[in-house]
């Protein structure tokens, strides 16, 4: 059976088949909004916090002070001194998903790393909590005060300070948007080595601050091989410049690599370098139907082995996950029927090459390759802008479409690639087994769907569980299971979203305990008072 | 002019040109006698090494302790009991370029972690000083006894772990052989993502513990993005298994990149999980001669733009190297003309990726590119494994041919591409107005060649200076100015082969007070006693 016969499905809407490629049009990706209707499942958890360390309370004197450091006194807003009602304080003190909630009475957005050195030396002095934030765009609670923690939000530190177009480095400032680096660096030729849902509003600074991952990582790599050099501010205001614009240094220990994830607790961030390859000219996208995670992970492979240096994604998800977008887009009017035959898994390939005829024959070579050896049950394959993001869209729309259906219980996790869909597997039984799932004779089960998608490239699985509404038994079924689950398969319960102050108690599931006291002496080094972004992260 | 005329040069020997691209074999490379040769330049500096510690002085009390800690009575030699004489430790108290001359009476080479471990607790509780060895390949005297520290030899650690496949991550004992690991992944379709000279000899675990940056660089990134996990056995003895196979996990600092590059200062790697790509089953190369450096820095532009994904080295060096290097061929009575038109300098770029078809045309295009628009003078391609050897060896020589050519002075920087060949006109300019440099009028110059090099994509930069011998009078006109000028020109004075003892005072000139004291900082807080690779790195 020919390639085109098979790829040549899609036979309603606006998604038409061919074998023809795509080129360089950016994908789809799901707004703010619809993440946040997605995550609500995790509210409950601040209920929990730790109680108020014994931090100085900040006063109507200390803001008198710590105006006068700052070269504009718009740069400081407080409830104090009435410069700020608790509505205007609101929009710092709480995250974008309504989840934390803190309760600090001044937010302050220095306008220079010099600024913010004379900020933190002051609080250091005046034994100041404070919490550092970016674009406020975390999932664990990491950029929001927990108490009365001071915020000092880097939004005002916004300059690209230089870009060399030999090299690919970019210096620039924490505060800078990644949107906004991304199209200075596209102006140019360049792309910037990580991608976000939030791109739109998250820092830079904030980005290398929890270490993100992100959608570019299989091509690209981690933030610890891209970063060049850091300008921090440490806990007492000095200023570390270690800003670096160089590939190769092995002069003593690398100490960037310290506060790339450190998610603010020893330091903040106030600039980066960072190594920026060109922008692929050229990008596809096919989506396939496969009858076993077996097959997916074989397919993984020979799609390593065919498209080699342009595997730019490849994402995975389970019938039910697609079962939750099909519902979805039926319910929004949008009906498709994507796959001749269906499968109990899918996979997105995408590639990202310089060059769109080669990379079309790899990616038709790899596609004949699939089906001609029955690794796929079907297969499509986009053949303009629009057919792009409509694939992509059947991966992004699982946590809206979820979030739609119920209320959704969220875990990021990463297991070795090969054990990634048994923790699925392992949720599945056991919620059967407490008699809660949907389905299999059990119509009045609680738990709607249970759904697994992630990132096959990087070992990192999203799990959904969908409930008819939030429950303490259900959520006493589901945790610390999961946590235990990941731990027997060696991965780690927070791929990329940090462990913030959510994740916190939960680190000892991950890490040893050798680990973690290495860690607390770290910290301690750093920030002996422990004034900076307290609560969180090693507690 | 048609691409086909200008590349096809060589008229004699084995190199025959065409436009015919050659696929899938290794590269010539240099072995170990030359490098040997090439470096005697630094031997003096041993004469300023620091006095000896206050650490406990092993006696044999020690020796039979130790020796009860180990599986097999042979995994410790000593002239303290007569288990060895002095001669059989020389290769374990000298370097490879016998520059470094330690006073060790013992050796031990521990079977297993374990033992590491009780060696480790054994010497931290008696104060004994220890210097982890590697396959002790190091050009700074990092991985020798500076006095009488105790040896301890990883070479017994050198299982392969496991490797899977799907994932492509590698766990292996620090003390593999980088080219048994490199074979081993060979012969699965996989490639270590690092690459050196002395890859016969060097261990993994060392590769790592120096942040070994090589010849796959430009390609695969430094080894802080690759490397995914470690166990270190700590000073104190306690084995720390941080040995992830997750390509995300953000639970905390990432602790592991303390160790990269670490030069065995706060923990003895004893096994690495590092990710590998799959191995390039393409590989081409060409050389090209050029006017002027601003030449070379607009085609380093054009082969990321033409090439992408699939370039894998590009090397540069300038008339001097290459004259150094005609030079010794024709004293070894291979006389080439390679180029029809020479410049003031050249470029190497390499090719390696997953089809061959495809990237003959992306070369093929970038030269044609290059030529018609006289980015280069002449440019000449491999289309045989005989020609990629050879091209490569115009790159590879040109450290023996120096060697050959007089007493060498060699530099090992980086710095910002655009600002690399200053370093060389710099010192050439000093060198004149000192007038001893031969040339220009001044025939009895006793600098018989300044010669500047290396890899281009890393902004790594070779330095080798060519005396009639050495004098002391013109190693002060060379240093500290050559650390001055990287200085200047906001660079590192160890690219690649870290610090050691050898480069272990310069750091200053790369490093300013806040990171040195930091580095301090953390040194004293894994080595509170400084037993650990004394002498060395941070002092």
């Amino acid at each position: 059976m020919s390639t085109g016969k098979i790829f040549s499905r899609l036979a309603t809407n606006s998604l038409r088949l061919s074998t023809l490629v795509h080129s360089g049009v950016p994908r789809a990706r799901l707004t703010g909004p619809s993440l946040l209707r997605a995550s609500r499942a995790f509210v409950r958890l601040g209920s929990t916090l730790p109680p108020r360390a014994n931090f100085t309370t900040p006063t109507e004197q200390h803001i008198r002070d710590i105006r006068q450091l700052l070269s504009s006194s718009h740069s400081l807003i407080s409830t104090i001194d009435g410069s700020a009602t608790a509505d205007e304080l609101k929009a710092y003190n709480d995250d974008w998903m309504n989840k934390y909630h803190g309760k600090s009475p001044m937010m302050v957005k220095p306008k220079s790393t010099e600024e913010v050195s004379k900020v933190m030396k002051y609080c250091h002095d005046n034994g100041l909590a404070v919490v550092p934030q970016g674009g406020n765009t975390g999932l664990v609670g990491g950029s929001n005060p927990v108490h009365d923690e001071i915020i000092l939000n880097l939004a005002n530190l916004s300059q690209i300070r230089s870009f060399d177009p030999v090299s690919g480095i970019l210096v620039a400032d924490g505060g800078v948007v990644l949107e906004t680096a991304d199209n200075y660096l596209a102006e140019r030729g360049f792309i910037f080595p990580l991608d976000l849902g939030a791109k739109g509003s998250c820092h830079i600074g904030g980005n290398v601050a929890t270490n993100a991952g992100g959608l570019r990582l299989l091509r690209y790599g981690s933030l610890h091989g891209t970063v060049l050099g850091l300008e921090v501010v440490l806990p007492d205001g000095t200023i570390w410049n270690g800003l670096s614009k160089l590939r190769k240094d092995n002069t003593g220990f690398d100490l960037k690599q310290l506060f790339i994830g450190s998610e603010g607790t020893i330091g903040i961030i106030t600039a980066i370098s960072i190594l920026c390859p060109r922008r692929p000219s050229a990008m596809n996208v096919a989506v396939c139907s496969l009858s076993s995670y077996e097959a997916v992970q074989k397919v993984f492979g020979e799609a390593k082995a065919y498209l080699g240096e342009i595997l730019s994604a490849f994402e995975f998800f389970d019938k039910q996950s697609y079962a939750l977008v099909k519902k979805h887009q039926e319910e929004s009017g949008e009906t498709r029927n994507v796959f001749e035959q269906e499968g109990d898994f899918y996979c997105l390939i995408e590639t990202g090459g310089s060059n769109s005829e080669h990379d079309e024959a790899k990616l038709t070579a790899l596609l004949e390759h699939l089906l001609e050896n029955e690794f796929v049950l079907d297969g499509v394959l986009a053949q303009d802008s629009t057919q792009f993001k409509s694939l992509w869209s059947l991966r992004e729309l699982i946590p809206e479409s979820a979030a739609k259906a119920g209320s959704v219980y969220k875990y990021d996790v990463s297991v070795p690639v090969g054990k990634m869909y048994r923790l699925v597997e392992n949720m599945r039984l056991r919620l059967r087994e407490r008699r809660v799932l949907e389905g299999d004779g059990n119509p009045q089960g609680r738990i709607r769907a249970l759904a697994g998608y992630g990132h096959m490239g990087d070992g990192n699985l999203h799990i959904n569980i969908v409930a008819d509404k939030y429950a303490e038994d259900l959520e006493k079924i589901i945790e610390p299971y999961i946590y235990e689950i990941v731990a027997e398969n060696e991965g780690s319960i927070s791929a990329e979203h940090g462990l913030g102050v959510m994740k916190a108690p939960y680190i000892g599931y991950t890490k040893n305990k050798t680990s973690i006291e290495m860690m607390r002496k770290i910290k301690q080094l750093f920030d002996p008072k422990g004034l900076l972004n307290p609560y969180k992260y090693i507690v």
